[in-house]
C-alpha cells in the first residue's frame, strides 16, 4: 500500500518528495506530493492537505505557494494530491478545462461513465491517509488540517463540515462556496452526480445550512476583490453567500476581503503564511 | 522609449507588472516584468536585478523564487529581464537549450549570425536602465544592484565586476563561474563571440584575477552541493576557481555551500531572503 518515490528535492531544511501509487478507489496510477519538514527526522509531525483548484496538480502549489518557508518553520508537513484520476480514458475527459481531467471537484462520482474512476473525495479522506500511514509510520502524525484554492478551497470546506473530527481546521483561497449555485459547479454535479440536488451534499453553504449549530466551526477564508471568478460576467466564488450561512449559523469566519487582489497565486502566496500559521496553531491544541 | 503595461497583478501589497517595449539595442520587443513594492507609492525605491539561467523568461523568478515577500518587507523593487531576444529568426536559435533562445549569456554577439540582436550586455547594462528610468521616473532610483542564478549568476557577477559602481551589490545562485572552461561557456562564446579567447572578457574568474586588488569587493554566493551540474558528468559551475580566485585577489566572497541542494528554484527559494536583505543593506548604505 506504500507510496514509491518519482522524485526528491530539498527545500527549506526538508525534503519535497514526488510519490507514485496505484490507487484502488480511482483504479489508476495516482502522484501526489509530500512536503516534510527537517523536524520530521526527529518526530511525527502534523499535516497539512492543501486541495489545489481547477487545471492543477500536485505541483502548482509546490513551486508558486511559497509555503515551505511557513512549513519549515512550524514543523508541518504539506500533503499536496492531485485534482483528478490521471491516465485513464473516458471520452470526454480532456474536452474542458472545468470537468474531467484536473476537474474532480473532490466527489465520488455516481454516473456510470465517471464513477469507475473519479472518487477523489474517497481518495482524499481514506485512501490518501492510509497510504501516507504505510509509507511514512514515523515522519507523520496523521493529525491533520486541510486548506485549498478555488475549486480545492471548495474541497477543503466540505471535507472538513462532511468528517468532523478528521481536520482540525479549514481554510481557503477564493473557494467555491455554493457550488450548486454557480456554472462550474452546476456543471460537476450534473455530470458526476445525476443532477445539481445531489450536489448539495457537497456544498459548503449548503453543509453549513445544515448544521444544527455552527458553535465550535472556526474557517478562514481569504478572498480577493479583483479576482475576476468573483467581479467578472459570473460570479462563481459567492463568498457572500458563506457570510451569510455562516452567520447564521454561528460559524466563526474570518472573511478577508483582500483589496486588489485576483485568483492566482501571486494572492496565495502573499496570505500562505497566515493560513499555516493558523493550522499549526489549531493543530497544536 | 517607455515600455508599455502587458499584465499587472498584485503581490506583498505591490504590483508585479510584465512590460513590453520595442528594444533598439535588440531590435526586436522585449519583454520583462517589475515588482513595485508598496513603498515606491511614496517614494523612489532602489532595485535589484535578477537574471535567469538557460531557458528562463522574466516569469520563472516570478512565479517560483518566493521572493517578493522580502522584496516587499525590504521596500526592494525586483527588475526580471528576458534571457535572450525573442521572436527573431536566427537558424538555429531554438536548437538547443543552452545557445540561441533563452541563452543569450548576457553578452553582446560580434559574430555576423547573432550580432544583429543578441545584445543582452548592453540591454541589461544600458538600455533597460533608460527604460526604466522613462517608465517608472518616480517610482524608482535608479540605484540598484544584481543577483542571478546559473547563466544569470554569471552574468550578475560579470556584470558587475565589468561596470565598477553602476551595482552597489552583487550575489548568484549556483553562478557559471568559470564559463571559459566548462561547455556552456565554451559552446556560447565560440557562438557569440567567435572564440572561447574572446570571451575572457565575460567570465568571472578571468575578471576577478585581472583586478589590481579585490579591496572592497564583496560577493555572496550560495552553491547547492547535489546540485547535479556540479557533481555530475561535467562541472558546468566550478564554485572553487571562484574561491580560489576571491582568495588569491583579496576578494571578499561569502560562499555558501548549501547540503543536499540541486539546482532549482526549490534551492533558490529556500536562501532568496538572505540575498535580497545583502543587498537592500547594501543599497541602504
Amino acid at each position: 500500500m506504500a507510496a514509491t518515490v518519482k522524485s526528491s528535492v530539498r527545500v527549506f531544511g526538508g525534503i519535497l518528495q514526488r510519490m507514485t501509487h496505484q490507487s484502488a478507489v480511482c483504479k489508476c496510477e495516482m502522484t501526489f506530493a509530500v512536503y516534510l519538514p527537517a523536524q520530521s527526522e526527529a518526530a511525527a509531525v502534523h499535516s497539512l492537505y492543501w486541495l489545489s483548484g481547477l487545471t492543477c496538480t500536485d505541483e502548482n502549489f509546490a513551486q508558486k505557494a511559497g509555503g515551505f518557508r511557513a512549513a519549515a518553520a512550524r514543523g508541518l508537513a504539506l500533503v499536496l494530491p492531485d485534482t483528478s484520476p490521471r491516465g485513464v480514458t473516458i471520452e470526454g475527459a480532456d474536452a474542458t478545462y472545468d470537468f474531467g481531467s484536473g476537474a474532480g471537484f473532490y466527489v465520488d462520482a455516481t454516473e456510470a461513465k465517471w464513477k469507475e474512476h473519479y472518487q477523489m473525495y474517497s481518495y482524499v479522506t481514506k485512501e490518501l491517509p492510509a497510504v501516507l500511514a504505510a509509507t511514512f509510520p514515523t515522519q507523520l502524525s496523521g493529525k491533520a488540517s486541510i486548506s485549498g484554492h478555488s475549486m480545492g478551497g471548495h474541497g477543503a470546506l466540505t471535507l472538513f463540515l462532511k468528517n468532523p473530527g478528521m481536520y482540525a481546521s479549514a481554510s481557503a483561497f477564493s473557494p467555491i462556496c455554493s457550488p450548486t449555485s454557480c456554472p462550474w459547479g452546476t456543471k460537476a454535479f450534473e455530470g458526476y452526480l445525476g443532477s445539481v440536488e445531489a450536489g448539495k451534499a457537497h456544498d459548503a453553504v449548503e453543509l453549513i445550512n445544515g448544521l444544527a449549530s455552527g458553535a465550535g466551526v472556526e474557517l478562514l477564508v481569504d478572498q480577493g476583490s479583483a479576482d475576476n471568478f468573483l467581479v467578472g460576467e459570473v460570479d462563481q466564488l459567492q463568498p457572500t453567500r458563506l457570510a451569510e450561512a455562516c452567520a447564521a449559523k454561528g460559524v466563526s469566519l474570518n472573511l478577508r476581503m483582500q483589496e486588489g487582489y485576483d485568483h492566482s497565486y501571486f494572492f496565495i502566496s502573499t496570505f500562505i503564511d497566515d493560513h499555516i500559521n493558523f493550522h499549526a496553531d489549531a493543530l497544536a491544541k
